[in-house]
């Protein structure tokens, strides 16, 4: 495990907290080690660093409560949804109390006029979907993970249908949030647009529990298209894929998901989901639309892949063979781990501006070569959004180093590029040393002012994005 | 006129700093009570406030220098694009300085490539889009006014095709600013998204200009569709129009512009435009994306507007009805001016959910006519979003007194329908009064929070939104 900072502890508050919240939650408050080190789980490389205590609230005022409780001893407060963030934002590197949302999971009201949804923040996404069908809606959000709506909010998350549908920030209309003070606040009402001061909205979406905790949200929908077709190409090269990719937008076809794959990550989805894709770089896509737009639509993008050597153009509007392309998709976190047992995984998030997507996915894939990684590439090109996953023995202290060069690497690549080191999953602990890079120092100072006015104790979610 | 507050001048400061600036910018700073008072502008029935000096800075580093020295002396900056905003956002409670942008209206960049361009503040969108038109690429958010954009990203305006295309919230990707220490940051980076840290550039989207001042933007493009077609239809009332909007967004129809004007909006229209429509209310719409598509929605909200009564409706391709339509409603504010010579018009610019808004806008005409008032009604009504504009004789307590009371009840109403008191404006002075009724305490004192804590001598903008 990568080693991260660990942040002074207030034991004496920290104990009187626990006292005090054991005393009112009984079994809804848990200690246990095993419980504690779940809940600092990470996926990724950052070794784990668990609360001191996990409580369930059932309700807004309960949140309101431990909030209250953790502010009167000045005890770290970390939020928790399903635990699929992948920077280190669940650890406690300073110890606290880690709030799980799991059973604040009811869908409040479902307002099928207005295509918008009032859930709690335990929800996710795919009980929500689920939730939906029958009514002819559905949330496009999909980071992949069944995440919650909370988690997805906090980290600002997005996924393969963004390029279509936007991110979080673009689909939810209003939150309500218990502040550090413990106060509860909402920051919009569900107006489709509102001019009424501040976006405080967009201030707590992807702010990772760092200004309080979302307790509520209110998040658009949009109706099942009237048809859906799925279709897969195949490329000589990454920058081959990626510059069929980069015409795609750039002649405006409305793709609701455009998927990089490189060789090595449909070699790693074959053998894990026992298909039979050809072994190089590899592009899964979606149409949403009517029925002839969606033809409209396959037929636009097979002639822009021939043009890049695409082969194998294959589209399908049956309901089976999409979804077992996607699950595949799906699945790709568990195919890549499959490649190499044992390995641990490394999370790299970079994006960039759609017209450098093919000078940055090529110099990635060779500068891991260069370096020795064993490391497929995936992506939600459509936005310039791609994950290169270093494949790594943490016992090899060589693989470490390498690993450590390339993941500073890229993000300063992308950077240079006018882009951003996290795309879609946050700063976390892991992405730290790069926002100054990335923003500037008189950027990072106006959120650094924005969380000591908002959380003057520091008590949310500390030693995260700053 | 209507009073505003009049907050305490710093004289002593002003005094310096007019001097400093005198000298610092010669023929590019003025004083003159003419130019003052067209600074304080307010399309309004807000009383005029003159600022006490006017410069015109011509790149970053000279609004740097203004800032700085402003800040040095305690004194009020006012940003000013053109003049066009409607809540007394340019006005001069506490005297200062007002920062006008015409002379930075450069287009720095278009990325063709990456549908994205950056611009000073003072570009204005008919500017763009006349620039941007032989390359196949346009700037959709359009507030009837041909307005700034750095003025337009200050109030998170919108307008008629906000349906489609979002408000200015969702077309920035990044922006430079001067904090009101006169400090220069970039808020974010040109990828099409980012999870790095807190959203800055929609925390100064919709801030007017009270946490800085925007000194250059980069947004977002569309590719002009390939087919684009207008149409109107005509209601026997405002609530079947009403009800005829709210099914065509239901039935998920994606309308580029769906506007709805009252009875008296249309004489307005007849009488200012010389056309010939029907005095009943009427929508006006339009339709974008490829042949095929057009013409199907136009066929669907076709059938939909049958349903609701809707005759007279007719659409057209041809690029010079499209025009003579929309120039129509473009000139509206001016024809509803002109239906009562002398008068002044009061703004109001409520946006509710969309199944409040038959409801919504029904009892709005009936309370007008209650009142005695000549007010007729315009909306961007595909998102919920409506204007009614009474027109006073400004010497007639009875008329000033309706109005307001309008006004108030107005906002009350759209808050108890989980709406807005404004969609698109802002808050400026005229709004101040419904901030903490729609939003709650809680969340109006985080917005100040956030306003002392990035502006702690409180020179941006005093005495707006709060």
């Amino acid at each position: 495990m990568i080693e991260v900072q660990k942040l002074p502890r207030n034991e004496t508050g920290i104990e009187a907290a626990l006292g005090v919240l054991k005393q009112r939650f009984g079994e809804k408050f848990q200690t246990g080690e095993t419980v504690r080190e779940q809940h600092g789980h990470t996926t990724t490389w950052i070794q784990n660093q668990p609360p001191d205590g996990v409580v369930w609230p059932q309700n807004t005022a309960e949140v309101s409560d431990i909030v209250k409780i953790c502010a009167d001893h000045r005890v770290p407060v970390i939020g928790y949804g399903t635990g699929t963030s992948l920077e280190g934002h669940l650890n406690a590197p300073a110890g606290g109390v880690c709030v799980d949302f799991t059973d604040m999971n009811q869908i409040l009201a479902v307002h099928t006029e207005d295509l918008d949804v009032v859930v709690q923040p335990g929800v996710t996404r795919e009980q929500l979907n689920t939730h939906l069908r029958d009514q002819g809606l559905f949330f496009p959000i999909d980071p992949g993970a069944n995440a919650s709506l909370g988690g997805m909010a906090s980290t600002r998350a997005s996924g393969t249908n963004a390029v279509r549908y936007g991110t979080m920030k673009d689909n939810v209309l209003s939150l309500e949030a218990v502040l550090p003070s413990g106060e509860i606040i909402r920051t919009a009402r569900r107006a489709k647009k509102s001019s009424a001061g501040y976006d405080l909205t967009r201030l707590m979406i992807g702010a990772e529990g760092t200004l309080g905790l979302i307790t509520e949200l209110t998040i658009k929908l949009f109706g099942i298209p009237e048809a859906m077709s799925s279709a897969r190409c195949s490329f000589p090269s990454i920058d081959a894929a990626s510059q069929a990719v980069m015409a795609t937008i750039q002649y405006g076809v409305p793709m609701a998901r455009i998927e990089l794959l490189d060789a090595m990550a449909v070699q790693a989805v074959n053998a894990y989901s026992k298909l039979d894709l050809p072994e190089t770089p590899l592009l899964l896509l979606e149409f949403h639309g009517s029925a002839a737009s969606v033809a409209e639509q396959a037929e636009m993008f097979g002639s822009i892949a021939e043009e890049f050597e695409g082969t194998g153009f294959e589209w399908t509007a049956k309901a089976e063979d999409r979804t077992r392309l996607w699950k595949a998709r799906h699945d790709l976190y568990w195919s890549v781990l499959a490649l190499r047992p044992g390995a641990q995984t490394v999370a790299t998030d970079v994006c960039v501006p759609i017209s450098r997507l093919a000078e940055c996915t090529s110099a990635s894939v060779a500068k891991a070569e260069e370096l020795g990684l064993m490391a497929p590439l995936v992506g939600h090109v459509g936005d310039g959004n791609f994950h290169v996953s270093p494949l790594i023995d943490m016992s090899d202290p060589r693989e470490v180093a390498a690993s450590k060069e390339y993941v500073s690497w890229l993000a300063e690549l992308a950077i240079s590029m006018d882009g951003t080191c996290t795309g879609e999953h946050g700063i976390g602990q892991g992405k730290k040393p790069y926002l100054e890079m990335e923003l500037g120092a008189g950027t990072v100072d106006v959120m650094r002012a924005i969380k000591t006015a908002i959380d003057p104790q520091g008590i949310m979610n500390p030693g995260k994005i700053f």
